[in-house]
């Protein structure tokens, strides 16, 4: 059930069992490429290592081989499944070795949060209530990021490929959402405490439960392996799977050890009734994606009938987590940014393709998953030609995904693409990759870039009787046979009056079997009766005639294929911020932010050096000029030190900072720019101070140059001056 | 009740009663202004025609003057209810003769409505699913307007003003909204059709059933003056009244003609439930500024301490209309972007005032309204002066909520600003003023601007026990009585254990009475009682004292005010497409939006004249270099005569066009670039048209200014040519 659920839901984001990335994946840390340039790339395993791991990876491959080997012979689905689960846990043995052999990161976690808390990037919401698991508020510093990322994102996607973008309601009604599988699937197991009716989330109970066995001295050897064997297989648990486990350990609500109930499923969306009869059932919008479907048509219309286009949409999702954590990695409400490219299935070149083809990209694929093999350096360019990618549309994206992922400052040497191995894979999607970023977490999927076939369209379709599909000119005309049916107006309305628009209109649109079936009626009985909508008519020979002939047409209607860069806001935000965050050498007091300019919530800051009056003309009239230029800025004119003061402006990653000191105010009226990561200063004359702030924080110039152009200025920085 | 509803909704947005501006308000047109630069500013009224409205201003008047009679001796509330009633009666007779005289706007809005579907502005959500009323999607150039509207406000106010920004949930748990009064207080009445349970706005039931009557010619006239005196009323129904109303008229079911239920209250709130236990009931919030106010404390502090400083919010609330109607104007889910600004009660003066003081408004105060006067222009600077709006920030926000609103496109001529009325203004509002713009659905309240003083905050700080406070030094320090609970911490711990650290934070907070109660239990019965969280706990004489003195302090603290800004952004766009939208004189099939450079979707289109293959490089080039320019432009190569893709570039609001042709082959390489509006052109080298449109588009240039510095090319324009 759990693995079929898993199979059926639409994007990565939707994909339940986030313990693959919690838990599971959090082991996946090795990252030796087999390729040269990797070495460079990746802080590969050293040779010793390496051959630790040997017998390990070894004994990945010979089960990935035994899996490949029963989905060839079509073996039946349970041992298919059971070489799954045989395969994970194999795999999960290799990566917890590799976790505990390889380079550890050095990131505090609680420093960076309490940074992050402290200076109001984000904080939980109504705190001053309590507070509410798994939402979260973004403060002026976390909302100008958000800002900053997303109008980079907007400008990266959706100006420069001429993307169409939409802004569709939250507020969902039931029927799109069953259209979409969301209602059926879209859920989770939780179990409730018998007594205080407390839910927790049924995996995550049981896994909890086991880990502690494990821990406890008083579990014997033998236990504890059928614990260990069992882990692995929690994953792919079904309902009766589970309840059996708890049972079976005699498992217990873990804060006042009540019993618990049977698995119970849970959908994850929010519900609610829109209007006031609440007969209309309405969800939160889980993704952002089906406003894009929904919309096909008057956005291809829009598009004048032609394909290839892409759609576009940044908004806000929800889903009702059973239990919350991670901070903004698994949250209740949450902003994505979505790209649905249409195009033709049996074309899906990219006529910019050859732009990214010598990019380097860290793969995972599926194969080397199964053979117990690390990611590998690959060209895009080759990676698709080797149809390791399966089209040149989603190689295009994948590379652009990454470039905009360096650009908003996550390190590449922590970012890589996970191939969906087959059992994990959407049945419908040809292929799909994940970019995945590494945190403290874990391996973070923060993207997800599927090709989705034509799936999302069909199921509208089915839905409501509307035809998804684009047009394209055929290279020779054909003649194809028509049949359909011809309705003689006036008789219809004379019999039917109200009725009768309804009934041409059905007629009009029958298929060619219909056809059939109301001429043989209509030869044997004399009448045909049809149904529309709740009604049955039944017509006579003088309405209806049945005409068949050939024709030659120019055009073939067929339903685009969707390719899906999906992108996790929150997700990328964090990994953003992990892998920018920074602790000066020798000050354990100073952390702070080294995020790119473009994201950063401020592009400079404005420091007069005193308090005096004389500052203050100085101070106003370049705050003056930094907004006329769009640059954003802070003033902070606080009595504190001017050490105490960048390090207050480094903690809100602001890269660059003015001073006003004394030398402004003489004839010269120079004044310091310093920048943040380096912590070097020039001296430059004011009235060109904002140009180069502006140059710099929108990439046009960068700090080399500047520092190439102007004289250093020297000063000790410390936090401890007066 | 139902008056007692909008009186203590909070925002202009909230108030009940949409009627007033979209049935009562429309009547309001008379804009004739007392000062001389109103015949100027606004289309008055003739001389004549004053001469024909002057016995019905003196009619308002008169009962004006008695409801200012009736507060001033504070009469029974409903002596005061009933004069206000007839005053309504006596303003709507006043402004249907108004409207009935003045001049007609020519804004065909079915024309506009289909222009903006048809080029996807905007349009009915899962409209393949037969729609839900109330609920738009933005396609892509509806999408990019509000964009850019979006990120105008945001440079406009939040980072010209150095606002804090802020991001909150939506999801919102029941006690903030129990708190803000809104659980309480958001409704509206609702009647049920009695078989078929479909629901209808009460008052919008009522008024149309007795409309209807007014029409109906079987009815007598005496019968018709009763409901015309009633008309005016319904506004101030009761629940009760409503019911009795129904009785009497014997009103039925509009569609079904079945019976009605009693009115129903019927919150306007989106409900859910947060959480698996089902436990954490939850709404959608109704507005964003509670998110602001909740934050209040990282704010300030975030903000050093420091007042006056102003938050802002930019983001989607919800509100479950019973029956949403006009358009963009009453959806369920829309954008808002509100602005708080927090100040010292005693002291709302402005920095900035000075900057927008001499700035002409339209002010419809309070007084003329009740005068039957028409709206006057006012200096803002005059306005505060007289005391007429209450305090410089208010002034200053309503001076920057017009420059605003102007240079996003509204008419300068279909804006105004309307005071409540001491009958619908919260009662713990000083002040408060609607920026209304003129459409074709009468006057509509686009931006609220009140001064709310400390209501909010005091609210919350009630709800949670948190003091939402700030401080400020005195001038003089001073000495003051501190009463205050010293705990034993160690004999504490030993008796209480873990229950320690909470009695302790809880003995540190108690108040002087509850001091003075311990003190006197201690004495007479040896031990006192308090009551932590759920818990009692019994204390002795050795586990807390008592401690009383005299403290010298130089700060008290304070619950700040706040001014708050508030803009419904789908109303603004909407007025802001009726202002702008324009039909080619002679040309009734070539309508367009004249939307300013800042607002267009794309700041230019590129069209090459011909789709030869020696066109092609032109287009590249040209876009890419616009795209480095970050000047958004969309190519329209198709195969349309060039008038008709001018004119299909008008349509969606593209105010510069550049025209690849013949010449631009040429050695000279030059090309045409056209304006929308005047649809003039001038000839310029192609290298430098990417900066022309650059700096025009952000403002830095006018086209005046370009017409004079480059020739004018001639060509005749129409959608017929080949």
């Amino acid at each position: 059930m759990k693995h079929i659920l898993r199979l059926l839901s639409r994007t990565p984001f939707l994909r339940r069992n986030p313990k693959r990335n919690f838990h599971h994946e959090r082991l996946l840390l090795a990252n030796r490429v087999l390729s040269q340039q990797s070495e460079k790339l990746i802080n590969s395993m050293d040779h010793e290592t390496e051959k630790l791991l040997a017998p390990l990876r070894v004994f990945v491959k010979e089960q990935g081989d035994i899996v490949k080997k029963l989905k060839e012979e079509k073996a039946p689905d349970i041992d298919i499944q059971k070489a799954v689960a045989e395969l994970k846990h194999r795999k999960k043995t290799l990566e917890d070795r590799e976790l505990e052999l390889g380079a550890k990161d050095n990131i505090d976690r609680t420093k960076m949060e309490d940074l992050l808390k402290q200076k109001f990037f984000f904080d939980q919401s109504f705190s001053i209530y309590g507070g509410v698991n798994g939402l979260y508020d973004f403060g002026p510093m976390g909302c100008a990021v958000k800002a900053n990322l997303l109008q980079t994102w907007r400008n990266f996607f959706v100006l420069e490929e001429q993307m169409l973008e939409v802004d569709c309601s939250m507020l969902t009604p039931e029927p799109v959402l069953v259209a979409s599988g969301h209602v059926e699937r879209f859920q989770d197991y939780m179990v409730k405490d018998m007594k205080t009716g407390d839910c927790y989330r049924a995996d995550h109970l049981i896994e909890a439960t086991l880990e502690k066995m494990l821990a406890d001295k008083k579990i014997g050897a033998e236990k504890k392996k059928e614990i260990n064997d069992l882990m692995p297989l929690i994953d792919g648990m079904s309902k009766e799977d589970m309840g059996k486990t708890i049972v079976k350990y005699n498992m217990k609500s873990p804060l006042t050890n009540n019993d618990l109930s049977e698995p119970i499923e849970f959908n994850l969306m929010f519900s609610t009734a829109i209007g006031p009869t609440g007969h209309i059932k309405g969800f939160l919008r889980p993704e952002t994606a089906q406003g894009i479907f929904v919309n096909f048509k008057r956005l291809l219309n829009f598009n004048q009938g032609k394909l290839p286009f892409a759609a576009a949409q940044i908004g806000n999702a929800f889903r009702n987590e059973i239990s919350p954590r991670a901070g903004l990695l698994r949250v209740r409400e949450f902003t994505m940014a979505e790209i649905e490219h249409f195009c033709d299935p049996i074309k899906k070149d990219h006529p910019k393709f050859k732009s990214v083809a010598d990019l380097e990209v860290v793969l995972y694929s599926a194969c080397n998953q199964m053979d117990g093999k690390s990611p590998q350096v690959w060209k895009l360019g080759e990676a698709v030609k080797q149809k390791l990618i399966a089209n040149e549309t989603l190689g295009y994206f994948m590379g652009r995904i990454q470039l905009f992922m360096i650009k908003c400052g996550i390190d590449k040497r922590k970012l890589r693409f996970r191939q969906h191995m087959s059992n994990e894979m959407a049945h419908y999607a040809c292929d799909c990759w994940d970019a995945e970023c590494k945190t403290t977490y874990g391996w973070v999927e923060c993207v997800g870039c599927a090709d989705r076939s034509c799936y999302d369209l069909n199921q509208h379709s089915k839905a409501t009787g509307v035809r998804l599909v684009a047009e394209k000119r055929l290279q020779e005309p054909k003649e194809v046979d028509v049949v359909e049916c011809t309705s003689n107006k006036g008789t219809l309305g004379k019999v039917f009056k109200k009725d009768a628009k309804a009934i041409g209109e059905y007629l009009a649109g029958v298929t060619a079997a219909d056809c059939d079936r109301i001429e043989q009626e209509m030869a044997s009985t004399g009448e045909s009766q049809i149904q529309v909508g709740e009604q049955t008519f039944t017509l006579k020979p003088d309405m209806v005639a049945v005409k068949r002939y050939k024709k030659k047409v120019h055009v073939e209607e067929f339903v685009p294929s969707v390719i899906e860069p999906s992108f996790g806001i929150g997700r990328v935000m964090y990994s953003m911020f992990e892998h920018n965050f920074k602790i000066r050498d020798g000050d354990e007091q100073r952390s702070f932010f080294s995020l790119p300019a473009i994201i950063a919530p401020y592009k400079c800051s404005v420091l007069p050096l005193s308090n005096k009056d004389s500052f203050v003309p100085f101070v106003k009239e370049l705050s003056h000029t930094l907004t006329q230029n769009d640059v954003s800025h802070r003033v902070d004119d606080s009595s504190g030190s001017i050490g105490k003061r960048y390090a207050r402006t480094d903690a809100i990653a602001i890269p660059y900072g003015v001073t006003i000191d004394f030398d402004t105010l003489n004839a010269l009226t120079t004044a310091t720019l310093r920048e943040r990561d380096s912590m070097k200063q020039i001296r430059a004359p004011l009235e060109e101070i904002p140009l180069i702030v502006k140059s710099l924080s929108t990439g046009q110039r960068t700090w080399e140059d500047v520092l190439n152009n102007y004289p250093l200025f020297e000063q000790q920085e410390t936090t401890k001056d007066k």
